[in-house]
């Protein structure tokens, strides 16, 4: 298809996700038609660096030729069974794979398609898990202030990002919302989060979920969290002790721990999972995106014996799961996840040392630019807000700065999507040290670019 | 992997989707390794007819060469990429070709992965469109009995089967469920379903739906329904002069149509949507299982201009639809869909007439049995339920015959998925006369040596 064909039916036809579809009235979508490692390459044969990993999906840079192969190896023999009465070996083998990375205690593997049903499933297991014990007055739970679990009816009610999830509210359960650790901003003002790491908070915010926790241990079924970053609420990373410390509330007052781990896991944080950096484990973890490798929709909710027991019984106790999609365990995407983890063992994510260093510099050295301000770093995500250089605050929203460094960044080869006015990096841990030089370079100067179109500001 | 070796992870680590998994303690998940045509293979190289197309996603049979081909090039090219700024040819393609098959109405799509999420996308499509013109009273839907839509908590919402549904409840947004077209159970008792076809009924039965949306249009927003069929009902086939009714109602009274053709959509009903059997055209349509002909995860919600033009305006407005999965748009998908049209371009559904009256003339034949009642046909769907012989009357649901029949349809080369104690088979277009005839003898085998079992019911 031409470049022409295709903006025509774009623009006649598709709707995009998360998308004011008018922002494009004057400017095209970017057709891209082939991606090879960290580059992605458009109908015109332009080059872009994908900063974001194709939404926080792709793992080893696009078209990993180990992944594309495995995929290929299934086509020979089986496309797609149904999961139920059936199981097949490439759903076995993954879960084989996922047994060496996770801790034994997780040890129970509930297929489906997406993040979003991944923590739906987590949402109904954690529900039912005390509906089936008879402790059926807890059906409630408690979510953090800008989380984003999803976009399933289920997963909103658990989100905390007013745009994203207020306008649903008289279609959501109700939940408990309480404050994130939001250790930039932090009101104890013990660890206003630095580069350098700790500065001896013991997240004293905890409180509002302790005391929440404690007054209504009665009626909380789960308590379900991002751990160690709140990714869409802007890069939020936070001090692990908190999960130390909701790992204990939660253990001590009979209450079920998720992990949505759908954006954190498959090495984006420097380890396999995030919550590997405290030494904790969940009752039930949340996987997706980064499973295939970024090649296609798979995901897990992973959970103990404990509750898979409480679910387990004669057919006429009415306590099974009924939960299910179609291509739930699909071979094609079990192949493609198998791939990942393949590539995992043969170089594990601690031998990728040097990205992640690298990166730490390349974040360090944005920190000194007078119109950044809160850079923050994990593994191979780095983040920083964009701040007006001459007053040294915010700029105003409706001045969208963020969208118009993304529109910049496009014509300096760099594909990125800020978040309002954060501007981050998620990248594959295969990345090359001249990669993450390249993609410094042309975001300071996208940025910089944007910022002179302000220089009245100065006056 | 051995056999024992599959067995053994499946047992201690894989939850299996609406699955007691108490019923497998003595007996074993088939392990199936490949697939060709309508049949699969074991891993000890026995054969099943897979007479449900594996959860009703498979349209051309297992291993499909022209799909397989189309996403082995596409791994040769581009694996996925974030479908927000950007957009691709594939997707493009796929939206052409779906183009040919919708009628021009249905012009706007939104991608999603699954059956669930495309009604998640409906759901909040049709209650933020009232949202966003400002009639904000319009905030309930209504759904039918018996109806299924997926598992998230937006889709379980709007279900109308108790087993799956009721438990969730204080998850669940009101809405209000009216009774369902039973055409066989008719207690109107007009059109008692016959194989015949109509028996002079004007769906008098839409009469509660009709004083619902009479009463109450101004805080509906929308009506969800299966159209011609409610497939995990029962296979409740019925009378399309209810969706030409139902249609005009929802016209008339400012409320948004939803028709959910995950399971009936792409020539399942004998026609390429199930809507076309009664030419009328709903205001939002989801699809997806067939849609990659049953390959990958992929869904569409399509939607008409009207209903996406309430949400095109400015960007402060605050009428964007805030909803996106990762995978949203993969290519690999896509490509696999786009073969999928082909294939149905290529031959059209009306070509495939030979093995649809092979079909009905089984079922025909399945009606002549004492232990079978309420016979039901359409395209390639058939069903029948079973009854107790010496009584005329179903079993006690406590004997659990459809899953006897199940068990031992395994011995008999044959993979059903008795929905309580109906039998149903839905099958790929493509089906041979002879396959069909072997399903039917291997069926018929199956339940009567199961019937058997019961001959001291006689006395």
């Amino acid at each position: 298809m031409k470049r022409s064909e295709i903006i025509k039916i774009d623009r006649e036809n598709i709707w995009h996700p998360f998308t004011q579809m008018k922002d494009y009235e004057n400017s095209e979508h970017v057709v891209i038609t082939r991606g090879k490692g960290v580059k992605l390459f458009d109908i015109d044969n332009n080059y872009y660096y994908d900063t974001v990993s194709s939404w926080w999906t792709n793992v080893f840079g696009h078209g990993n030729k180990h992944i594309s192969h495995n995929i290929r190896s299934q086509l020979n023999s089986l496309e797609h069974v149904i999961f139920a009465g059936i199981t097949h070996p490439y759903a076995a083998k993954l879960v084989d794979l996922m047994n060496r990375f996770l801790p034994s205690e997780l040890s129970k593997y509930f297929f489906s398609d997406n993040g979003s049903t991944s923590v739906e499933v987590a949402l109904k297991m954690a529900f039912q898990y005390w509906q089936n014990l008879g402790k059926t007055s807890k059906t409630k739970f408690i979510f953090f202030e800008n989380s984003y679990h999803g976009d399933t009816i289920g997963a909103v009610s658990v989100g905390g990002i007013d745009l994203y999830h207020k306008l649903y509210k008289p279609l959501m359960f109700n939940s408990h919302q309480v404050k994130s650790p939001i250790c930039r901003q932090c009101i104890f003002r013990k660890n206003r989060f630095t580069l350098n790491g700790d500065t001896g908070c013991n997240c004293e915010c905890i409180d509002e979920v302790e005391r929440l926790i404690e007054d209504r241990s009665e009626e909380i079924a789960a308590v379900i969290i991002e751990p160690m970053i709140q990714c869409a609420a802007g890069m939020n990373i936070y001090n692990g002790i908190f999960l130390k410390k909701l790992r204990d509330l939660c253990t001590q007052n009979d209450i079920i721990l998720i992990f949505d781990e759908v954006a954190t896991g498959f090495g984006r944080t420097g380890k396999m999972f995030a919550f590997e950096h405290v030494g904790i484990i969940p009752d039930i973890l949340c996987l997706s995106k980064g499973i295939t490798g970024g090649f296609l929709p798979l995901a897990l909710t992973v959970t103990t014996k404990t509750i898979y027991d409480a679910f387990y019984d004669d057919y006429f106790s009415y306590k099974t799961f009924f939960h299910g999609h179609s291509y739930t365990a699909n071979p094609i995407a079990c192949s493609a996840a198998v791939g990942c983890l393949e590539n995992f063992i043969k170089k594990p994510i601690e031998k990728y040392k040097s990205g992640m260093e690298k990166l730490k510099d390349a974040a360090i050295m944005m920190s000194e630019f007078d119109f950044v301000s809160d850079v923050r770093n994990i593994g191979f995500i780095a983040a920083f807000d964009i701040i007006n250089p001459y007053s040294g605050k915010p700029f105003p929203a409706k001045e969208r700065v963020g969208l118009k460094i993304y529109h910049e960044s496009l014509k300096n080869n760099l594909i990125l999507r800020p978040l309002g006015d954060t501007i981050y990096w998620m990248l594959p841990v295969n990345i090359r040290k001249i990669d993450i030089e390249q993609i410094y370079n042309k975001t300071v100067k996208s940025i910089k670019n944007v910022i002179e179109g302000y220089s009245w500001l100065r006056s």
